[in-house]
């Protein structure tokens, strides 16, 4: 059998037909209409369903559900997104909606948890409980438990990145001071970054850099590290060391076999993992145990959320 | 049927004997001989379960299971303590040990994990995921996910005392600066109160103290501040902020249907649960959402572990 899976994003939306051993066979995508009503948008999925049906060739009799990883707050049960910040959506029963549109069976699912979902299924062992953190412009994570999807009572849980760092701190996203977001995602990367080269205008780093600020992504720090370059050097130990304090609260709570990092950064592979690898166990709990979380790269990488989500039937 | 449960503290090892309800109908103790051997302390608990059984009256047919909570890490599926810190235990098979004294089966498990089964089974209504916090000398918790007692892979999970609060803030026991334990533990609140008196000697709140700093406990201020003391009340507004903050962290992970608060300082009852309450409203990431974790003082007290620890074999 094969699932189709398609994930939601503010810019695209991405659809793909997945196997059982979860290989994407087709995948496409179309811009998100972000800023039109939910009909419309939830018609482009449809559509788009239909575009993977007939492209990838498979019978539809041989595709076993839909699965749809959306930003925000799912209510899975009853196939409501029930709030999604970046597409305006608001207690919007897409579950319902798509099965006007196409008939199969429609689940649902807040992206970050899809991944987590995905980097879970396509793990070469059976194992109980994992931990998903994605490190991007936000940080945001996804937690299996016992083998299901944890989601909490309201669909809201494993919010990672909105637990407290450093109280009193830097100003998150939610309106909080001092969360873990505001240190460990790629934009707290970016801005410590960009706050050495302001405060060391005279450093290789910000002779590397040239003139404009607004060049300085998530990759500046992590070259020049690769580079040798000391000021490099330092904001990829400062950054990972936030990362890694971050992680260490989430394994110390549920000291799960897997912890898995995804998300874009997560490509820089073993320069990303060492060091927070280093920091993790020199300040983790558990320090004396046998028995310790793993912790590895996202071994879907972008197409977690995708795989994730075309799971949800499974 | 009939459950034992067998609490083994630092100081001392309390036995009950539990019906179905919950009901503790019998219930002993003695004290702990901690510098002793593990053979020696397993023969006395299992010697405290032999006079549950004889006390009580209750013919040993009727009695299901003995459940032993301790501190520290266990390996619940093995009977293994694997390590716990005040009774220097090191890979004791506690649950074979009991079982040559003892001809009953014998579970055990984390005496915090314990008390949140004990909350979770006394639970008026059947919900799947709940969080158990217990503030005292240290912070700690347990959780209910899906129904199950989650104990992580290695049977450590839940250590929320040892989640950074403020990051590089007061050292904690376990090594680390800034675990929330070191903020929202009643050890916590008593340093604020003598810092407090410390710094302000000429206070109501230093008066009514008077001399001796060592006298100050953790219902000095909670007391001060029911009697409209302007310190005691600013204490516990500070205090309780602490509190809150590491609770908004854990529901913005958990979203459990109950969030449970123990502990000796539970008994402070509304004084203590509305000031939380209050901030977490301010602060929690799900701040819209319908569905809001219910926030509550435990209703087991004291017995939530020995309740919990007798229901592990229910």
């Amino acid at each position: 059998m094969y699932y189709i899976g398609i994930d939601l994003g503010g810019t695209y939306i991405k659809a793909g037909l997945v196997d059982e051993q979860g290989n994407i066979i087709y995948k496409t995508r179309i811009p998100t209409r972000a800023t039109e009503a939910a009909e419309v948008i939830v018609a482009d999925m449809a559509q788009l369903a239909h575009t993977v049906i007939k492209e990838s060739g498979v019978n539809t009799d041989d595709i076993e559900s839909i699965g749809i990883g959306s930003p925000g707050t799912c209510d899975s049960k009853n196939g409501i997104l029930v709030y999604a910040n970046n597409i305006n959506f608001k207690n919007v029963p897409i579950r319902d909606m798509m099965q006007k549109h196409i008939d199969l069976p429609v689940f649902i699912g807040n992206d970050a948890n899809c991944a987590a979902w995905g980097e879970y299924c396509m793990l070469p062992e059976k194992v109980n409980d994992i931990v998903f953190i994605t490190l991007g412009t936000g940080v945001g994570g996804g937690a299996v438990i016992g083998g299901k999807l944890y989601e909490g009572f309201n669909g809201a849980a494993m919010e990672v990145g909105h637990t407290l760092l450093l109280r009193g701190g830097e100003l998150c996203t939610c309106g909080r001071r001092g969360c873990f977001e505001a240190y460990a995602s790629v934009t707290a990367l970016v801005r410590m970054t960009r706050e050495y080269i302001a405060v060391r205008p005279h450093s290789t780093l910000a002779h590397r850099c040239g003139q404009n600020i607004l060049d300085i992504d998530g990759k500046t720090a992590f070259d020049a590290a690769r580079d040798g370059d000391e000021g490099g050097k330092e904001i990829i130990y400062e950054w990972t060391k936030y990362v890694a304090e971050g992680l260490v609260d989430i394994i110390n709570l549920f000291q799960p076999q897997y912890l898995i990092i995804g998300g874009a950064v997560s490509h820089e592979g073993d320069f990303l993992l060492n060091p927070i690898k280093e920091h993790i166990s020199a300040y983790r709990y558990t320090r004396d145990s046998q028995l310790q979380t793993r912790i590895q790269i996202s071994s879907c990488g972008n197409d977690a959320g995708l795989i994730g989500a075309a799971f949800l039937g499974r």
